[in-house]
């Protein structure tokens, strides 16, 4: 998916002000991979028998899932660029990205959990490549 | 719709935290309000004679349509409560909604964009109020 | 929220064609209500001793709530009026609202989940009136 | 990001009943490119100096994006497997998609929009594809 992002960065026909199109591409591809990881996540929990001792996980995915959708969207909105917008949305998705890697990073054991903190953990680099960037 | 979001929290079965009721269910139902209000505004601008002048009307709309969305799904998971998220996105929230309703509140004459203007300072003033609550 | 959607179509600047002004801002508000019942319904079920009976309430409810979610944006943007698409996703949310609901019911006692089935027998009432109405 | 669908595929700790695991991948995948490649595509049309021509397009772009994602989010939650449900979104999917794609593919010369009709292309197939394998 960052070639459909990077395609649909670069056909795009006015100027991203000084944002680094490639960083900009490996972001919103790590929201949208994060956010499917996360749904997925979440229901393989609800699969698990002890799903009694996942609740937190689950709402963590959940959350997550719901952020890094909307911030993969406006990161597709390039222009019209509120960098106001952008870094806010940045920090809530890095955030949300932390919390959630953190709490699936605790279940070794459950390919899901594992696959999920690897997205989650990608998703908040990418969120704070790009905020640094924009500085 | 207040009523419903308040209902809901009513019939919570666990424990809020020092969360104020009243103020969730209220930001919680202008989240949605202005979500719904931000995409009708996107659309009736697409439809005014004048679009290519309410362009950064539109991205405003449709950023804080997808932000006010997420915010009120992840206020409407009250548990597991997550106070550096919570925070993180409700101040995402506020700064779509002010940065939307100063865009539309400069189109007076354009009656969505009046209604759109009314509904993001309805909804920053119910992020802050709930921010506030939180410390 | 009605009163919103309601003062959304009225100011909207183009013609509506022959869409029920009444049953579609009913539909509207009834898309929001019930994504956000379902999605506070799912997490007050995480938060119910008895976790592990519920996870297909819970899924349902998430699937719910993202279809309610997506109609009543897809409903908000009155114009360009597609009415396949309409139709589709009048009967993917009715569907998705009936499926929800029925579980729901089978809950008595617990009251969001008392409450998340009204919200889904209402919503798939006025997906129902909107489609009979566009025939 | 077929690869990480089909490793959380992989890591589900349930039976998925009959579903062809590698289109249900494939379709996954499909419904979150064409959501990024629709918003990107909506927002380069407004930054087109001939916007008000394009307005059916945005539009489109815009339905299509929230359809997609709803359809990404609802096919990643495995489970529970609701075939009606699954299959009236699929049918909304390839709705929205063929609608889009259709508007997008006339619009020859604008990259924006000639990419974003592959991926609608793309995940039509992909959701009749699925929707083939359900009957």
């Amino acid at each position: 998916m960052t070639m459909i992002a990077a395609e649909m960065l670069e056909a795009y026909p006015a100027d991203l002000g000084g944002v680094d199109r490639r960083k900009l591409a490996e972001c919103i591809q790590a929201c949208f991979s994060c956010a499917q990881a996360c749904t997925a996540c979440a229901d393989a929990c609800l699969s698990e028998d002890h799903v009694a001792m996942l609740v937190k996980c689950i709402r963590s995915d959940l959350d997550c899932a719901d952020i890094c959708s909307a911030t993969g969207q406006v990161l597709s909105r390039h222009t019209g660029y509120d960098a106001n917008l952008t870094r806010s949305m940045l920090e809530a998705c890095a955030t949300a990205c932390k919390s959630c890697g953190d709490v699936c990073a605790e279940h070794t054991g459950m390919a899901h959990c594992e696959h999920c903190a690897e997205q989650c953990r990608a998703c908040e680099r990418a969120c704070r490549e790009l905020l640094a960037s924009l500085d």
